[in-house]
């Protein structure tokens, strides 16, 4: 049989215990018959802990001091996970990201995987032991230590998948998958059997708590399929099934599904230019100037002004993260004085909701059915965006949980899966 | 101007404070020309954080991953001194014991260092930084990485200024030097300003609470001659002196001492083998099985025995470690049916109060002074050993203080040099 690649997050190995069981669910796989390599972040708080240490000696720490510091969670995670597998009688070694053959660039904090090289692991797993990686970490060519900046224990372990050719890469975190919507919002939400990387991806950037984008779009570029878990389910030695979500390049055909998942981002500012000229480089003045500001824009609309005494009008309106209000109203203020009459408003009142699904361009109705939900709840458009595979609606804040309700009810998205307990 | 290599223990990196005064240390020796070379121990009490959770995992951790474990400890205090030292403005970098070029062997826990590849240092040191380096760590031929244990943080420093034949090695900790006596015991005892690598050895093994022996025999080996000062001691920056005690080859020969500290060991115990039967081979045949069993012993003294009826007899007296009486008992009760007639006794109410000094052996009367000075008190001498530099007395437990006090007074070391506070 095959290399099965595993990760624990740092919520998963909070606490002695919870070594113990993550070693058990380990232990259990490798009786399957699978060689296994395991990554690991650093126990529970840990990060932040040393954080606090650093904030103690300076308010500017450099990245690379950092690096070596933070490196040192997951290198105390994998000895304790390696010790925890030994006491259960499984032979198992702990390697470092460097240790491990992880070479990465030298952008310190955030650095990118270059290259694996898996000698070592390689060897270790012919002698039959369980391999424990560090996650988040690497080498760079100076021989420096690198950290991969946030979700970094994730993309080791897909990065590990595709340079071992792993059968299967497990992803055990505190949820045990990715959800039609956030449960706590949709109490119906049902959790999804597998997603695409292109859903999920989308499902993330229209502000749902999945994944790290960075971690599915390394998926996506060395095509790993993985599962996402909880560690936290019944063991798999007590009678407990690992049951997750597996993220797909393509859904199965006997799964033909045209919205997989609802989400809503409540922390969007609207913004909107009211009497722009209506003639070419207009649009471009403005919105190159918010992108030399490094503002990410969202939902951009273009509309027929309402005439203001001179020449024809537009409207351009946008959306951007709420954090970045202050800046791009800045931006648009130091424009507007090029064209007399336009003036800015803004309504941080909002909130973005989407449906996100393989089949949405591909299927007539769509939008419509989606519009229909919201308009039975007497809930107000204000503007409305579409890709291939997702429509984004902006509605009032107050109304954003009523209509990720109705809209997921519209789709019958809580018969997809069954809530696992 | 050449290298100065300087380590500091964990109590003078327990706090954020403590970092930065540290580094105002550092700082102002780098502004006096120098290049700095700086070890550095974990941060206070992590090792012992570590080692509990270790514990809460396993009461039986592999050697390998407690040192996986343990050498993050040294990482985080590296990490943590960089920055401060980042924070005065000065360039510092980094470097893990593997990252500095420790090659050890493969002893998990106990690793000797077979090689430092200084060549990274030199680099570094060449852009004019101030190289901090993780100590009590490196790297076998495995790749694995390896601690040096108890004291190992010093050897660290002690080989790095030989490899980088540095010109000042100076070790920074709690106390301000070698005194001639535990000040705890003898509130008039100097601090030395230089005292032998022999002397500091047979201090050590006398049970005064120096260095590491391993450390200080590295020295030797090595003949780096080192300094032992305070890091509490007031910053040279805020005017204070750098004043310890230097621990040397030779004593310069203007410095003409015979007696340079008086040392006590509660610690002990007392074994005699009496009615042994006077013949070759007998005391062959107990010390080979308490060898056997890894006891190190003291203090050995043969004399003609109380005759046992039989033929001539011998008794064997030694002392050896309190914690070694149990299985030292255990031994010699397991060999004497082989001598019938002879029998054990033993005795824990006593101290080993030890004078120390390049002349002892040269200089007439040193022994009889010490005689004297017990007698005076009315202290009696239950046993006696000595060596090239070193005279010891066993007495009773309760006399201790009082002996070490009197013959610390009759060889006159409160005069050796004045008390620093």
């Amino acid at each position: 049989m095959g290399i099965v690649v595993q990760k624990y997050g740092g919520s998963s190995v909070a606490t002695a215990e919870k070594y113990r069981r993550v070693a058990r669910r380990i232990a259990w796989r490798k009786q399957q018959g699978y060689d296994l390599v395991v990554v690991v972040s650093a126990p529970g708080d840990m990060t932040d802990d040393l954080i606090e240490r650093a904030k103690g000696i300076t308010q500017r720490p450099s990245a690379r001091e950092m690096d070596v510091l933070l490196s040192t969670g997951e290198q105390v995670s994998i000895a304790l996970l390696a010790m925890a597998l030994h006491e259960l009688g499984v032979p198992a070694v702990s390697l470092t990201g460097p240790q491990a053959g992880f070479r990465t660039d030298d952008n310190h904090r955030a650095a990118r995987i270059q290259h694996i090289d898996t000698a070592r692991i390689k060897q270790e797993l012919a002698e039959g032991k369980v391999v424990i990686v560090a996650g988040f970490q690497g080498l760079d060519d100076h021989g420096d230590i690198t950290t991969l900046g946030r979700g970094g224990s994730d993309a080791s372990a897909i990065a590990l998948a595709a340079y071992l050719e792993a059968e299967a890469c497990q992803i055990f975190t505190d949820v045990d998958g990715v959800y039609s919507a956030d449960p706590r919002l949709v109490p119906t939400a049902g959790r999804l059997d597998e997603i695409s990387y292109d859903e999920i991806l989308e499902l993330a950037a229209a502000g749902a708590q999945v994944m790290q984008l960075r971690s599915v779009e390394l998926a996506k570029q060395y095509g790993v399929e993985f599962e996402v878990l909880s560690s936290l389910a019944p063991l798999p030695d007590e009678g407990g099934e690992e049951r997750g979500t597996k993220v797909v390049a393509q859904l199965s055909p006997s799964n033909p599904r045209i919205v997989s998942g609802v989400a809503v981002d409540s922390k969007v500012a609207h913004i909107t230019l009211v009497g722009l000229p209506d003639r070419p480089g207009v649009a471009f003045r403005v919105f190159k100037a918010l992108g030399d500001a490094r503002i990410n824009l969202d939902m951009i609309v273009q509309s027929i002004g309402t005439a203001n005494g001179g020449g024809p009008t537009a409207d351009i309106s946008f959306t951007c993260a709420r954090d970045d209000l202050d800046l791009a109203l800045e931006v648009c203020n130091s424009v507007l004085p090029e064209f007399p009459g336009a003036r800015v408003l803004y309504d941080t009142d909002v909130a973005k909701v989407s449906i996100v699904g393989s089949g949405v361009a591909s299927n007539y109705g769509v939008a419509a059915k989606m519009f229909e939900a919201l308009a039975e709840k007497g809930i107000n458009i204000e503007l409305i965006t579409g890709s291939e595979i997702k429509i984004s609606c902006l509605v009032r804040a107050s109304q954003a949980v009523e209509a990720v309700r109705a809209v997921h009810d519209k789709f019958q998205l809580g018969k997809l899966a069954p809530v696992m307990q």
